[in-house]
């Protein structure tokens, strides 16, 4: 830290994203990505939209505004399209938030939370999970604060039914509730349907998992016209073009890869209910994921040695260094082929830990 | 403004970039954007990466930071690349100014800083230009504040020498200098050396003008390891992928293209020279400029009225609302053609208010 940085950042501590290392093949199972390419129709266009790169991107993203709009069955007027989800979400905390407006989370939800509120010096109140990692929507009935809630709940994957978050929202017409659903295409239901009835109501949503858009940077929010006007006036404030040309663009072409994406997201379904069982055979709990993901625990192995022993094989998974989830790994679905090295690598090590305990 | 939104924002007014609109085709002559396309091997290498784009970009921008690093002679550790140059300011306003930290900038210039300013709750103060638009830098001298100067200084196009810029930063060493470089190639002195001196200097710049890549949103900063990892702290709490997997590469090709982009800004020069002596002879007056763009007035027409006759025949110029400059345009410089083209509608405009004239 500079003698210049202002004081105000002394105990701001970035979000750590996962790992991307750029000197190994791995098995990358360890950042949430989609195992499957973009609909190739989206190369071609992205080609074409780098010949006009001379020009700056519209700043009101138009026709990408106008897609989603038309996708998710609302008004272009409720939408603000932005690079990746964490900026929506930064500017979604900061919009509503404040010194005086605290808001509250789980315990144990996406780190990038805490990191926005110490980023803007909002006050921020964390309830804890159920021993079971579920959250108790009666925790956050009538709490009279601002509320963001990850649907499913990452690192765990668990999903609230849709009257569960109806509930939250409805108890706090007085606050803001932002409903994360970066990974809901995986199998959670939308809150979307909701913005017909509620204007306290910020969803979130992201192109980087379930439309294999990470590398792009694509994201949105979606609220009642006067809440996304709010949310334009910090982006235009911020980063006014803030999405690039060729991703505007693919984001389009992707929306109208239906099929594609439901045939995407039914895989990792399916890869996430066979990985589940065989892991289960295998003596892990594993938690009920309705994202791409699987977040696992074993007594035969601490989460550290797990990860650091994955990796050694070649295979990417994710560690937080919460105490409060040593214990566990966040692993990415990936197609049926990685799950499979990844099931023999874990029986890999299985094996060797049997062989050194005979040694012993 | 919905209930819900933070008193703090109350009076904040985002800034209103030029118009980029979508019906009609124009010449653009409003954004500073260059007529030039990015080198044509560009294409093919976003065209691959767009293959990849189901993969996170890296968040540290490895291989374009040390691209640009090798290009300015500096350390990867002093690059931060960032969305845009904006991006970049935002995080050297937050990370250096705050309540106590006031930051000074001149009266007239990019209106994008008293807007970062507002959004983070930072007291600035403004130092007017000269009668002639241009900076006294006895005014900047051991001030003991925060100084953001962009040289050359929009939308005036003056520039001030390297010796003033140091002057600046060795008289300030308790406080940050931001150097914003958006235009410093088309004929302005760069204060990249400057950093081998002084630690306390932050410059920022731009592929969106000379570089011709505005549609893909790339910028940085450059400064001490120290400045440098304070921004990278902020950009990690903000906005870890701010930068998108195919801009990174198109922004290392253009690097490598080098002598296309030296020819493309000699040619902004040489239009340059042109466009205001055929301007001069049309009895207007036009400052004196290092950049790709123009400021002009003349007694003939008032601003507002230009710009409204020049959008009419088909060519955007800028015109800003600020009563100070309310007489002036600002005019980006575009192929000859279409200053050929500028200068022709500027001949006709004067010619049917002659006609107007001979009628009453």
């Amino acid at each position: 830290m500079s003698k210049y940085f202002s004081p105000k950042f002394d105990k701001l501590e970035p979000y750590i994203p996962g790992e991307q290392p750029q000197n190994r093949e791995y098995i990358k199972l360890n950042t949430n990505e989609s195992p499957f390419d973009p609909p190739r129709e989206v190369v071609p266009i992205i080609r074409d939209e780098a010949r006009k790169l001379r020009l700056y991107s519209d700043p009101e993203s138009t026709e990408l505004t106008q897609a989603i709009a038309d996708y998710y069955g609302v008004e272009p007027t409720q939408v603000l399209v932005t690079n990746g989800s964490d900026e929506a979400l930064n500017y979604a905390f900061m919009a509503f938030s404040d010194e005086d407006r605290p808001i509250v989370f789980p315990e144990i939800t996406y780190g990038f939370y805490p990191v926005i509120c110490h980023l803007n010096q909002i006050p921020f109140q964390t309830i804890s999970l159920r021993e079971d990692f579920t959250i108790d929507v009666r925790d956050y009935e009538g709490v009279g604060k601002n509320i963001c809630i990850a649907n499913p709940n990452a690192p765990t994957g668990i999903a609230l039914s849709l009257e569960e978050i109806e509930q939250i929202v409805r108890t706090n017409p007085d606050n803001i509730i932002i409903v994360d659903e970066a990974y809901v295409d995986f199998g959670a239901r939308s809150a979307v349907p909701l913005l017909y009835r509620y204007d306290n109501l910020i969803v979130t949503q992201t192109f980087s998992k379930s439309r294999s858009l990470a590398g792009g940077r694509l994201g949105f929010a979606l609220g009642s016209a006067e809440l996304i006007a709010d949310l334009k006036t910090l982006k235009n404030s911020c980063n006014p073009y803030n999405v690039n040309r060729m991703t505007a663009k693919a984001g389009v072409q992707t929306l109208r890869e239906n099929t594609y994406f439901k045939n995407s997201c039914q895989a990792i379904q399916y890869n996430r209910r066979y990985t589940r069982r065989l892991l289960e055979e295998l003596g892990f709990q594993v938690l009920p994921s309705s994202a791409n993901f699987l977040f696992v625990r074993t007594d035969r192995i601490s989460g550290k040695d797990f990860y650091l022993k994955m990796k050694e094989k070649g295979i990417l998974i994710r560690h937080f260094d919460d105490p409060k989830i040593t214990d566990w790994n966040r692993v990415t679905i990936g197609t049926k082929v990685q799950m499979d090295k990844f099931l023999e690598t874990v029986r890999e090590i299985f094996r060797e830990q049997d062989t050194e305990q005979e040694e012993n």
